[in-house]
């Protein structure tokens, strides 16, 4: 499998990586996030829900530890030297009393960092309380320092190589809308809508094939009153309004994409709905730019939706890349009061306008770049309401 | 949305793990698991990353915390009193300085256990060691209490309710490898065949909706040496080797399902694997009955595989049911050596054979559940090796 940038892309983000490192008094990373493995070595496996993590020293090539029978996935992905995909035996796997991250720790005795300062994130879904307490208790002389999301804020701004990868990824997201508006129909299951616009998903566009991802979010009816509910097996209705939000995805990169489809005559304050966020969302967008901050980006759109009568309780976005679930986020930045993270082109966000109103609701949302003057949004799919009579 | 057992099914489950919270001296599990927290009160949705948790006293109802704006999903499936559904403000979510488990723990408190003995997971994903370390901060005159897995190891047993629905999930997967089969031909990218099988997955079949759940494995060619690799836009040559290693599931109950085809004339070493492998889950499924031991069974495999001069490394299986990604396994019990968990009725294993060979591999499978006398499988599929010429 080819590497999916060249060594220089990789090389770049080791340099980054390493002066945030430099700043926090790090000698060895101890990195888990799968999405920052990849992003440091292009290791790619669904391996993360045993323990595993990359060492990135200050200098050299970084170290892949995991479980025996992923070595091969590194070996195929990772374009390392042989000696720094080091293998731990499958039996530390879900053992009572054993645990992997003590062979992690012994392996970095062996290089010769017993005694280092240790980064380590503790907020981390893939380094549990019980990897980090055995890593502790296996370096007793080592210094640990944690830093969370440390690779993650260098991962906000993308390189134009990776810019490239979500654009192909944005292709596949705009035949998912197509499938969606084209299969969303009174009738049907729900899960035979979802399968239709997941197997776009998965195969993406001649221009790059797709990914996995964390599941679509299409709800129908009161079910658009909640967040984050999948799908079901009941018949759709007519007269009710779905929404979806999804994600293009090409070799872990992601464009995701919300709409909004009423199955008949929209009421008014579905309509009023779409009209205010629609504004706001110009609003909001109008302010993304270098130099401007996320929080003066949010405050165009909490001001617009305000004279509309209409407020939104949670955040309306956050920066994309790589992804693996349960999260396409990057978990750093957020679009909300009081991030004043500023601006700078080629960091990329989605803005998510979610508008859950106790039995009814609706979304709209936009992936988009920061330019040197302004911003590009990715997909390009008609933002309103979708009316199907 | 109709919970998906009777009140008595839920019943029975607090009654279980209240036996164990006792046993453990425990008087309130916090618990963070989405498929333990789905198992204790039905909640489903792709909330799991962020903090949440559900409360368990030794008596009354669980209650649920979590994001605001997944009250609505949690109103929609846990079926369970307004005031149990207890909802923490947005800012909350991936802030710098301030963590939901502190909201977590004034709930708890204001609900009288500021001082009670708390049960936590310590190797939970979605409990990292910040979360820890707030909820006992937060908590100073509480004692905590580490007891990892313990929902977990009451789910190892299956209701005859439970055994229903991952019948359903057996249908799906069946129809997922006749996709599968149907498919894979020089000639497609592989990304084009995913998508065929996981269209299927999604649907699902006349007796029960598709879901999501972790991504397929289909490794062509030199990719079958490892493990853990999903597909990529590749074109299929001729003449290789595939492996499909996925999952049918309905409401997140999980029937995983594991076959290798050849593209061509197999090699006589592919042929000799399949032999081997084919009859030594034979001699390793003639282990599975109430009374035996998980090391039983995979000391049968182990044994016949060695007469072949073959030998797996890693374990042979674990148990399903209730699966949400990055996992479908339920992380208690292994078929492996030293595993003396002693096999009861209703308790429900993947077997898993995958034989990877640094630059070849197979994989064949079976999901089954422990009856009376012996075992049952879920899905109907011919084990032995698919040759496609």
């Amino acid at each position: 499998m080819d590497p999916l940038f060249d060594a220089a892309e990789y090389a770049r983000r080791l340099t980054l990586v390493r002066a945030r490192m430099a700043a926090h008094g790090i000698d060895v990373l101890v990195e888990a996030d799968p999405a920052n493995m990849n992003y440091l070595t292009g290791y790619d496996g669904w391996s993360f829900y045993t323990p595993q993590v990359v060492l990135l020293p200050m200098e050299g090539e970084p170290v892949w530890v995991g479980r025996g029978l992923d070595r091969g996935g590194a070996v195929l992905t990772c374009h390392m030297a042989p000696e720094n995909l080091v293998p731990y035996p499958d039996h530390l796997v879900q053992h009572p009393t054993l645990h992997p991250m003590q062979f992690a720790a012994e392996e970095m005795a062996r290089r010769g960092w017993a005694k280092a300062r240790v980064g380590i994130a503790d907020d981390c879904f893939t380094f549990t309380p019980r990897a980090r307490d055995t890593l502790e208790a296996s370096l007793p002389e080592a210094r640990v320092v944690v830093a969370d999301l440390l690779v993650n804020w260098v991962r906000l701004v993308k390189s134009d190589a990776e810019i490239a990868v979500m654009r192909k990824a944005a292709r596949t997201v705009e035949r998912m809308m197509e499938a969606y508006y084209r299969h969303m129909r009174p009738g049907a299951r729900q899960c035979d809508v979802a399968s239709e616009i997941i197997k776009v998903q998965v195969a993406g566009t001649e221009a790059g094939g797709g990914d996995y991802t964390t599941p679509i979010f299409m709800p129908v009816g009161r079910q658009t009153s909640a967040s984050h509910l999948t799908w079901t097996d009941q018949i759709i209705p007519a007269g009710q309004t779905s929404y979806l939000e999804c994600a293009g995805v090409h070799r872990r990169y992601h464009c995701p994409l919300a709409r909004t489809i009423h199955l008949g005559t929209p009421t008014q304050k579905l309509l009023d709905m779409n009209k205010a966020v629609l504004e706001s969302m110009d609003a909001a967008l109008a302010q993304v730019k270098p130099g401007n901050t996320c929080e003066q980006v949010e405050d165009a759109f909490r001001t617009t939706m305000a004279r509309h009568g209409l407020k939104k309780e949670s955040r309306i976005g956050y920066p994309i890349g790589i992804g693996y679930p349960p999260t396409w986020g990057e978990r750093t930045a957020s679009l909300r009061q009081g991030d004043k993270t500023v601006l700078e082109p080629n960091m990329c966000f989605h803005m998510i306008l979610g508008m859950w109103q106790g039995d009814w609701g609706f979304e709209t949302s936009e992936s988009f770049r920061v330019t040197e003057a302004g911003h590009e949004c990715f997909a390009s799919v008609p933002r309103e309401l979708k009316v199907v009579n």
